[in-house]
């Protein structure tokens, strides 16, 4: 038997990835960077024993469909094959999410997968081989393997990762305050928006222009601390990334009247002289980024316009961390 | 003594007009395409007389600004220049609008004027003359010229005016309906935007040429009488004018959150069976197209979701027609 643990938090991308260049191998077609946040995390434990007739795979206590399992199989073929290791898994996670609505995320999951795995069969892998090896279970998962800010690179299929942006631990002085729009169910998953986008909209090369410019900015507003370039221009590409799904064919959007009313309020509250910028993805959630200074002021100012409970506030979080694997706690398995 | 009166429709683009290649002389970066509506018109009188020492503005009845007033004389000096005539003006014009809120245009207003002054100087311009025209007044009022549907075509200070687009009177079978939005006035004038956009946005090129499409597309469908062709590419190339605006630096927006609340109401409406699209221009209103056979029940479903005073029924309009002057109506002079 073969056992390890980790954890990892999720990340806010403030380049976006949006769009692959190759859906299987998941290779994006721009560069993204990313804040790793606390508010979210997971803790996976796996264990691949030769008594195990298949993979199983367990969320909060709760064994996944034959379907969600074939997922987190395939990546588990991946790792098996790099370490030579013939044994079914069992896969045990937890989402830690502050509360119910809306926050959970592939990214926190894969990366404390790929983690969990390389303490289990003692791979030894870098922070750039674990982070390549996310990659292939979901692209932003790459980004997870870091604390503070992260930027995945497009490359091929061996150079396709995330390393760590150097910020003089910066991170620490920034907080995001997450906006939880409750909302149906999106209709288009961030996967199938990507592709539309990608094969229709008339704005994807804008897009893939303007991203990389806008990483150029991003990158020297950390080394400067600056926190105003940091901030106007991940609202300005967040705005571009919604704008190309307008311009898709057929158009669909993420955004639903309370995502407008939220940017409203962080523009207000901004034009009152609180510095804060807003994110969003591939939902109605809206992230704001802010300076830890001004974090109460804000969220006293958002907390006039949303009620209590639609409103987490974030800081920087850490890097994949290995954790002690616990023998007594599994889910089902009698040793 | 010279006097004419004439009366002008507001129209609503379905290809959008956005972005000046020359500012001074109104001459747009894409051609558009319209449909006159009867919701909203202009009457104006013009009374040229060599006792007048300066030009006057009345609108409903009460005396401009200065600097309204000088925006109609820089057009009269225009009109002045084309039929020699060196005397002041007294114009008198009327909006008649279904609500107080938010329809007001200068579309109609400049159409207006300028076939007052044609009717007042004996000018006997051909309706492409006039387009070209009130294009210098107001640019899109190059289109209010014609009833039905008209295409501004770029062009150059000689050729650039609005035609009559041929439909077989197709827009008698159709309708609009417009939800107004109350909101504050908009930060961002229809100028100033198109011009942020043109000079800053990552997406201006993509848009130039998907409004190039998107124009052979419509035209296609009004030939045909394909009412979804029409809506689908009108309701996308609105999207897109709107999604320019969020890939400009700085980003603005004409949309409030209860602008998305209309759009999301006409993805509903239509989903359930009822064809109909939505287009918005540079401010928070939504104008739903729909065939007028639809119109009561599209009406009825509005209005579950929006105030009676918010919708307005509108049906195609007339072109710029001359009235007769009623010589003893006028404001201010005493004959």
């Amino acid at each position: 038997m073969y056992k390890g643990k980790a954890r990892a938090y999720t990340n806010i991308a403030l380049i976006k990835y949006w769009g692959k260049k190759d859906e299987a191998l998941i290779l994006p077609m721009n560069n993204s960077l990313s804040l790793t946040l606390d508010a979210f995390y997971t803790e996976t434990t796996v264990t691949f024993d030769k008594t195990f007739a298949e993979d199983q795979f367990f969320l909060d206590d709760q064994q996944q469909s034959a379907s969600a399992t074939k997922k987190i199989s395939a990546f588990l073929d991946l790792i098996r094959a790099e370490a030579n290791c013939p044994f079914a898994a069992l896969v045990e996670s937890h989402n830690f999410v502050p509360t119910a609505a809306g926050l959970a995320s592939s990214a926190s999951g894969l990366a404390a997968l790929a983690g969990a795995c390389n303490e289990a069969l003692g791979m030894a892998l870098s922070p750039e081989a674990l982070s390549r090896l996310a990659r292939k279970g979901s692209g932003s998962a790459c980004r997870s393997i870091y604390g503070g800010f992260a930027e995945w690179q497009q490359g091929t299929d061996t150079t396709s990762y995330a390393i760590q942006v150097p910020s003089n631990q910066w991170e620490n002085d920034l907080s995001m305050i997450f906006i939880l729009i409750n909302d149906q169910a999106k209709e288009v998953s961030s996967r199938d928006g990507m592709r539309r986008t990608v094969e229709t909209s008339s704005f994807y090369d804008g897009w893939l222009t303007s991203a990389a410019a806008d990483l150029q900015t991003i990158k020297q507003a950390i080394a400067e601390q600056d926190f105003t370039a940091l901030g106007e221009v991940a609202e300005a590409n967040a705005l571009k990334m919604h704008a190309t799904t307008l311009a898709a064919q057929p158009p669909f959007t993420y955004w639903s009247p309370e995502s407008l009313r939220a940017m409203d309020c962080v523009r207000q509250i901004r034009q009152q002289g609180l510095p804060c910028y807003f994110t969003m993805d591939a939902g109605p959630n809206v992230k704001v980024l802010c300076q830890k200074q001004d974090e109460q002021a804000i969220l006293h100012a958002l907390q006039s316009n949303f009620a209590q409970d639609q409103l987490v506030l974030a800081h920087a979080g850490s890097g994949l961390t290995a954790l002690p694997v616990n023998d007594h706690a599994t889910t089902i398995i009698k040793e």
